[in-house]
This record gives structure tokens, C-alpha cells and sequence, in this order.
């Protein structure tokens, strides 16, 4: 079977290990019967070892209780960038392998639900994990909207990232996020109410900078771009950019461009839309 | 002029501080010219001093500069329940002074934004305050949701249920909350996705059972009543319970006058409606 998935952003700002975005890049799994284990993979992510060590082999030896599989993997999503590849590829794999729960098996296996959530279902999801269970809703999201991701060269791994994080926060801290999140469900939702401070985040962006320390400018650039939320998309690097008029785009790559001249960050710029289709699956 | 606003119940479990939604028990302020203050009021909270010192009268000059009028309160909004009445009066006042914006004079002066925006705006709402200026989202809520309040005849000052929060919080509690609000905010919007675990929370309802003991036991009851959620209504007494099917509400009331009395817990068990309205102005 052959499965595709699109790539996701995640927190969105205070939405922190809960909010995820399918965006509109994509990875594609096939599995098929073979005597051995095989692993081919084109695209990104193909420099990765292509032996049972694989993420696609565990998982689909997860599934099957075996290996005598050909795994043929395609992506066009950037690895450790803060994309959700490995969610991305954990579901396609899964739904690939036959699971009866992608988002299940995926959530487990990368620990990413809120990307899984949003790989396998698309759209907006709100994510988290209850007593073992991973479990999704989808939450509404205005068609108007227009998304900016500014991706640097840099690969900055998810578990690091989360080492830098502090294992207790000020209440308040987590009464700003609350609230911050409550306003940006209501204005991705409704674009006419987005207003920029429903993306600040006070848990998770702040300690990360370290790991890239050009984050604040380049977000500053993005907002006075014409960005209504400027965040970081997952652990990074990739920032994400969300423009409340979707005629704001152009002029958001282009201040994000010029940034990234002016600090010296490499990478690319690029307008994405938003994937509503999630995982889809062929025989 | 006259102002009516609802009562509201905050938090709603894990949407500590942000999360507000009114209630129809109402709460009538009227404000006319005089030589000098005079403060009536009748119904609940009639036995609060009827001086310069009783917050409607704070608000009027806050609004007006002077208080040259004449204040008539009624209320039916139990005080220090944890049903918003100070944030009610607060706005109620607020309006028939004349306030521009009274869901800013009342957030500014009882610093509750969500019960103030309940109250102001009606229905759900999240609200939270940036930079000092409060901001506030309606959010949906799906019609066919049923509502039950279990009002213990106690009074539980707010500001004492708040100083037994801790100031620090491990950052896993902070993503609980957000995890939950995010499937919250999807099941009051749509009833078929709401879960029980959206109504858990991990930052305020724990620290103040310490004022409240038989709020867990209480809790417990009207789950196996029948409630899809059960939470503390801002900072208590009231206990809130939310059914995804309205059907279940007797079945609720029944479980809360059961479990009340045998814990000896002395109060009021009632079904109640959301309000959409919020303030009503009238000359």
C-alpha cells in the first residue's frame, strides 16, 4: 500500500506540544512484500542510513510483527527542521503497513501527537496525550489565511531543543500561554479577529534561542513584514509566519528574505497553504 | 440608565484564568442622577455595606469622576460562589454609568477578564489581559450542551482561593492545561467530540481542595451522573457540570442532591442555560 501525508508545523507559538498545522509538502511511504527488509528513499531524507534502523522499518515492524517488506520512502519535507518529517513519515508508514490507527501508532513512536494529529487528519488539530492514548480534534480554520515558512540550512534536533527547557515555570507563565492560545483558536478560526499577541509564547521559544540566536530578529522581521504571528514552527528552525490578509504574503517573504541577508542565516523562504486532506491512502 | 449582565463561571477546568462563559442569572444596575451617593440593592448581595465603599459605587466614580447618582443593585447572583458576581456588577455598574467600554472599566477594576467578558459579551469566551489591556474572543458553543450548578451554601473568597496556588509549576502541568483547553475549546464547539479528560485540570482545582474537601467526591458524582465535565466554577465553592447530551442533566441533579447529602454538604443543585446575550442597555 502506498500512503501520503503532508508535512506539519506545531505550538504555533503558545500552543505548546498541543497545536498542529498540516501544511502542504509531502511524504510519501509504499510497502510492499519482500523477502527481506529493503529501504529505498529519494528526496529529503535520503542521506539517511537506509538499513532496519530506519524510522520507516521500526515502524512498520511495529505494525506487522515483521520485516519482509520493500519500503520505498519520497519526501519533500526537510528533516530536522521543525516540519514534522518524522511524524510525517511515522504515519505515512504506519498507514502504509495497514495500521488501523496511523495517528495512534505514530503518536506513539515519535511522541509528537499534535504532528501526527495533523499529518494523518490535516488542517488545524489540537493534540495532547490522555493516560497512554494519544488523542486529536480538529479545530476550524479560516480559508483566508496566508502562511509564510522561513527555513534555515541549519538541522536543529528536536531532543536538544527540548533538553533547554526548564522543568518548572513561573503559574504565570502558564496563564499567558492559556490565554494567548484561547485568543489564537478564536482568530484562526476567524481571521478578523487575529491580533498579534495571540502568538507569544513564554515556554518553550524563549530557551531555544540559544540554539539559534538570530529567532528574535528574524520574528521581528517577519511581523513588521506584515505577519500577524510570528513563531517558531516545532522545535525549529523554521519559523512560521501566519498573515491575518493573505495579500500580505509577499511582502512577509520579502522581509524575511532581506533578514536572512542581513544576519547571515542560509535557507529559503517560501508561501505554503495549509494541507485540509491529511493522510490518503492507495492500494 | 439601566444595565442587566449574566452571572459567568470561569475556568471551566483547564482554562485557568482564560476561559469564561455566562450563565442567565441575572444582575440589574441602575444609575440616576442625585446630590448625593445613594446605594440600594435587593436580592443577593443586598447585605453588603450600602456606602461609598460597595464596588458598584467604585466603578460609578471610576466611570464618571463623581458619584452625585443614584445606584439601585438587584441582583439574584450569589456572592463569593464563584459565579462572577463581582465581575457582573462590575460591568453592570460600569454600562449604566455611561463607560465606553465596560468590559474594560470592569476588568481593569475586579481584574476577572473572562468572568467580565462572559458577563459583557455573553456565551463562551476566551479572554486574558496584554500589556494592561484586557482582550477578549467569543468562541463557539454548541447549542445543545447542558449545564448543571452545584452551589454550596459557603463563601470562598477569591483571593484566598488564590493564594493557595503555588507560584512555580512543573512545565508538564502547564502542557496538561493547554492539552486539555485545546479539546475543551473543540467539544464545546461541537458536543459529539466533547471528552471527559477536556475537563481536567492540573494548576487550580488541586491547591484548592485544601478550602473545599468534599469538592472531589462531589465531582466524582456528578461524572458518574451523567456530566461529561465537572470542574470547579472559578474559584469555588460552585461546582460545574457540562453534558454533552442535555438529556442527562436530571440524571446529573439527581446524582449532586445525592452525593451533597451524604456528605452532609448543604446547598443548591440547578439546571441553568448558557446566556448569549451578555449586557443589555436601556435608557
Amino acid at each position: 500500500m502506498k500512503a501520503r501525508v503532508p508535512a506539519s508545523t506545531s505550538n504555533l507559538g503558545p500552543g505548546y506540544d498541543v497545536l498542529g498545522l498540516a501544511l502542504r509538502r509531502y511524504l510519501e511511504v509504499e510497502v510492499t512484500p519482500a523477502e527481506r527488509l529493503v529501504i529505498s528513499a529519494e528526496g529529503e531524507g535520503a542521506d539517511l542510513p537506509q538499513d532496519g534502523s530506519h524510522l520507516a522499518a521500526e515502524i512498520v515492524r511495529s505494525v506487522l510483527g515483521h520485516d519482509h517488506v520493500a519500503i520505498a520512502v519520497s519526501s519533500t519535507i526537510p528533516v530536522g527542521r521543525g516540519l514534522g518529517s518524522s511524524a510525517s513519515l511515522a504515519v505515512a508508514a504506519a498507514a502504509a503497513a495497514g495500521a488501523s490507527s496511523p495517528f495512534g501508532v505514530a503518536s506513539a513512536v515519535d511522541g509528537h501527537a499534535e504532528n501526527a494529529a495533523a499529518s494523518a487528519f490535516g488542517g488545524l488539530v489540537a493534540a495532547t496525550v490522555i493516560d497512554g492514548t494519544p488523542i486529536a480534534r480538529r479545530l476550524p480554520l479560516d480559508p483566508g489565511l496566508g502562511y509564510v515558512v522561513l527555513v534555515p540550512d541549519r538541522h536543529l534536533p528536536t531532543k536538544l531543543a527540548r533538553s533547554l527547557l526548564p522543568t518548572v515555570i513561573p503559574l504565570g507563565d502558564a496563564v499567558h500561554n492559556l490565554g494567548r492560545m484561547g485568543l489564537l483558536v478564536a482568530g484562526l478560526a476567524d481571521r478578523r479577529l487575529l491580533t498579534p499577541a495571540a502568538g507569544e509564547d513564554r515556554l518553550h521559544q524563549g530557551p531555544r534561542t540559544a540554539l539559534f540566536p538570530e529567532a528574535p530578529e528574524l520574528l521581528d522581521a517577519l511581523h513588521r513584514g506584515g505577519a500577524t504571528i510570528a513563531c517558531w514552527s516545532g522545535a525549529g528552525p523554521t519559523l512560521l509566519a501566519i498573515c491575518a490578509e493573505a495579500s500580505a504574503v509577499a511582502g512577509v517573504e520579502a522581509a524575511a528574505w532581506h533578514a536572512m541577508s542581513q544576519l547571515g542565516v542560509e535557507g529559503d523562504v517560501t508561501a505554503i497553504e495549509p494541507d485540509l486532506e491529511g493522510l490518503v491512502v492507495s492500494a
